[in-house]
């Protein structure tokens, strides 16, 4: 499963530096048959979905990766599985908090999209 | 998606209950095909899965599941994802501790069984 772990850190490195830098150029990630389920709230689409990120209250935001895991998840596509926890760190708070998100990347033309994308806050 | 949280939640409340009681009972729930990450392990098939669950140095352990979200996974099966977080606390330990889990659940005759199952406790 070495490719499916090296390919899985690219995509969460550049997943999170996209975040932090620029959060509408999130939506090159998404498709319209996208999923993403944010603290519980289920949305879909690309559309709907970078319009959510991009109105969450975060001036500033950065997310520490601590553990990162993939899969293959399908038999017929080299689809994959990550999940990914750490912490996340709001306007240079000092109280970082605990997440854990979980993708499913699709092939399409020689790249990965995001299938399904869950995340949750981790109130400890 | 109301069909697939009420299966998730079925699955991951007979899932933990087997796990706590009967650990060598979660064999109905894996095929040779699926595999697990437990804490960055990964192990594939029915035998190695059970041997490695069976093994875990709990005399007693019990899942509180926290937050249960679920998403279709694929467009052309009813297949989903399952995140789960919540706290492990084994051995009626007074400090349990955080974990994160991943199913993918694939169906068969009627039912599912796991193909993906991603676990990770958080330290916090």
């Amino acid at each position: 499963m070495a490719d499916v772990n090296a390919i899985a850190k690219q995509f969460v490195d550049y997943y999170y530096s996209t975040f932090a830098g620029n959060r509408p150029g999130l939506a090159t990630l998404y498709r319209d048959s996208s999923m993403m389920t944010w603290e519980g709230q289920q949305i879909q689409g690309v559309g709907p979905i970078i319009e959510k990120l991009s109105s969450l209250p975060f001036e500033k935001v950065a997310h520490r990766v601590t553990t990162l895991d993939a899969q293959p998840s399908s038999p017929s596509q080299p689809s994959m599985i990550v999940l990914v926890t750490g912490l996340l760190i709001v306007d240079d708070s000092q109280n970082p908090l605990n997440f854990s998100q979980t993708f499913q990347l699709y092939p399409e033309a020689g790249t990965y999209f995001v299938q399904n994308d869950v995340f949750r806050l981790n109130y400890g």
